[in-house]
C-alpha cells in the first residue's frame, strides 16, 4: 500500500475564461496526493514557505496524506502565475517564482524508504534520480516531466529514465522527447530510452499506455464544461498510481484500469477551480464515473455469418 | 440489404511526405462504395466524364458495386489536387476542377428509390436533398459535409440537416456548424438542427457517436506509417453504413460496431495512396484488426471493497 510521490506545493495563480483565481492551492504533489488520497495513504516529500497556509496542510492530513516528508523553510512558496485560453488546452506561464523551491532537496524519511509505488513529479531530473536511490526495493517508479526539461536538461533526463519503469507525458513532449512526429513511433522511442511503460496523455482526446507489446486506449471523459486544466496530469497520475498502489499490483489488467481511473481523476479536477472539485468527491462519485466510461466505450463482437 | 451513396468519382492528384501520384483514383463515392463493398453491395449515384478509366468502374462492379447510377458525360471528369503537410491532418487543396461535376443532378435509377440506407457524400446540400426526395422510406439517411458549405450555403445546408438521421463531420467542422469550440456543446446544437445522431471524426484521435442520450468514443487504430489521409472519412463512412445495412438495423449495439468497423476502414484506407490498401485487403482482415480494436481499448471492473 505504501505510495510515496516528490513533486511541488504551489500557490497558483490562475487565469481561464470563466473566471480567476489569486494564490490558490497549486503544485504537483498537491494534486497528485489528493487524487491518490481515495486509493490509498500517499507519503508526500516537498518543501513549503513559511508564508505558506497550515490550513491546505491540514486539509491534507485529514484526508489520509502522510506529510513526515514535507519541510517548511524559511521564505516564500513555490509560486505559479498561468493563462488558459479559450481553447483550453496549454496554459501561458505568466509568472514562475520558485522560492523555497529553488534548493530543494528531496530527503526521504526512513518511514518512506520501503515504498512500493513511487511518483517523481515533474521536477528537476536530477532531483528525481535522487529520490529513486533513497527507495530501497520498488515495485515501480513513474516519472513526470515537461518541455522545459527535455530541452535544457536531456542529458540528465536520459539518466533519469533509464532507472524509471514508466513515464507520463503528453503527446508534444512525447515528440519532442523522441524526435518523430508520429506518436506510435515517438512511444516506441521513448521506450528505447529504458522505461518499460508510457502514458501519453492528449488532454480531451484521452490517453494512451503503450508497453513494447500491447497498447491500451482510454478517452477523455465528455466534458461541456472545463474550467481549469491545471493539475489535470498529477490527478491522471494520481488516480493511476493510487489504484496500483491499492492493488498491489502492475498486471494488464490493473494498469489498464488505472489507466480509466487516471482518466476519471482528471475529469474531475478540471470541472473547477485549483483542488475545490477533488476536496467534494466521494469514492461514489469515482465508481460512478468509472462505470460511465465503460458505457462510453463498450462494443460486442461481430455477429457471426 | 440496399444501400444507397451519392457523391464524386474523381481523379485524384496527392503529394504527402511519402511520395506523390497524378490522376489516381478517388472521390467521395469511390471511397465509401470499395469500403462498404465488404458488408453489402451498394449502389453509387455520381458522374464522370468521357476520360474517366473504364477499369476503374469494372474494378468496381467485380466488387460487387452496382453501377446502374453511374452516368458517362461528356467532358472531363471531377479533378482534385492536394497535399499534405507532414502533420498529416489536413489536405491543402492546390486545385479543383468540378468539369462534369458542375452539373451534377443526381438520378436515382427505380431500383435505387426502396434503399433503407442512403449515405449523402459530401456535395452541394440541395443536391443531398434531391436525393432525399428520391427514396421512398429510408430507415436511416447518413449525411457529409464541409466547411465550403458550412460556410457558403449555410442555409440550404440547415434545410438538408432537417431530412437526415445521422450526420459525419471532423471536429472542426462541428465547431464551425455549431459555434461552439467544446466538442459535447457542438455535438448538442448540431443534434439540435435536425438529425439523431452525428459523428464526430477526430482524424488519429478517433471519432464520437452522439445521440441525445450517450455517447460512444472510439479511439483510432493506433499506425506507425500513415501514407495518405486521402479517403479516410469516407471509409470510415462506408464501413460504418455497410456494416448498418448489412446487419439492418440501427440499434444501439450495431450503432457501435459500425464506428468501429468505420475507424477499421479509414486505418487500412490510409496505409497506401488512393485505393490501393482497400482493394488488397480481405474480410479477414478486418475481422482481425476489428479484434485489435477489441483489445486496444477493453478494461474491466473494478475489484470490489
Amino acid at each position: 500500500m505504501s505510495l510515496v510521490v516528490v513533486g511541488s506545493v504551489a500557490l497558483d495563480s490562475v487565469e481561464t475564461p470563466f473566471g480567476k483565481r489569486e494564490d490558490v492551492l497549486g503544485g504537483s504533489a498537491t494534486f497528485f496526493s489528493t487524487s491518490a488520497s481515495f486509493f490509498t495513504a500517499p507519503k508526500v516529500v516537498a518543501v513549503v514557505g513559511d508564508d505558506f497556509p497550515q490550513k491546505h496542510l491540514d486539509a491534507l492530513t485529514q484526508r489520509g496524506v502522510d506529510l513526515a516528508g514535507v519541510t517548511r523553510e524559511k521564505g516564500k512558496t513555490f509560486r505559479w502565475k498561468g493563462k488558459y485560453s479559450f481553447q483550453l488546452n496549454e496554459a501561458q506561464t505568466l509568472d514562475t517564482q520558485l522560492n523555497v523551491f529553488q534548493a530543494f532537496a528531496p530527503k526521504l524519511p526512513e518511514a518512506y524508504r520501503g515504498a512500493e509505488y513511487v511518483f517523481l513529479g515533474n521536477i528537476h531530473p536530477d532531483l528525481q534520480a535522487q529520490v529513486v536511490e533513497q527507495v530501497r526495493s520498488p515495485k515501480l517508479v513513474a516519472a513526470d516531466t515537461m518541455n522545459f526539461w527535455i530541452t535544457g536538461q536531456r542529458e540528465a533526463l536520459l539518466r533519469t529514465l533509464k532507472r524509471v519503469h514508466l513515464l507520463f507525458v503528453n503527446d508534444a513532449e512525447a515528440r519532442q522527447l523522441a524526435g518523430e512526429h508520429n506518436i506510435v513511433k515517438a512511444a516506441q522511442g521513448i521506450l528505447a530510452m529504458g522505461p518499460d511503460r508510457v502514458v501519453i496523455k492528449r488532454g480531451e482526446y484521452g490517453a494512451l499506455l503503450f508497453d513494447r507489446e500491447h497498447i491500451f486506449a482510454c478517452p477523455a471523459y465528455p466534458l461541456a464544461e472545463v474550467f481549469d486544466p491545471t493539475g489535470a496530469g498529477d490527478s491522471f497520475a494520481g488516480g493511476f498510481m493510487g489504484h496500483l498502489a491499492r492493488v498491489r499490483s502492475v498486471d494488464p489488467r490493473s494498469l489498464r484500469q488505472a489507466m480509466v481511473l487516471g482518466s476519471v481523476m482528471a475529469s474531475f479536477a478540471v470541472e473547477k477551480f485549483s483542488l475545490e472539485r477533488l476536496q467534494e468527491i466521494s469514492r461514489q462519485d469515482i465508481d460512478s464515473r468509472y462505470a460511465d466510461f465503460r458505457r462510453l466505450t463498450h462494443f460486442e463482437e461481430l455477429p457471426h455469418g
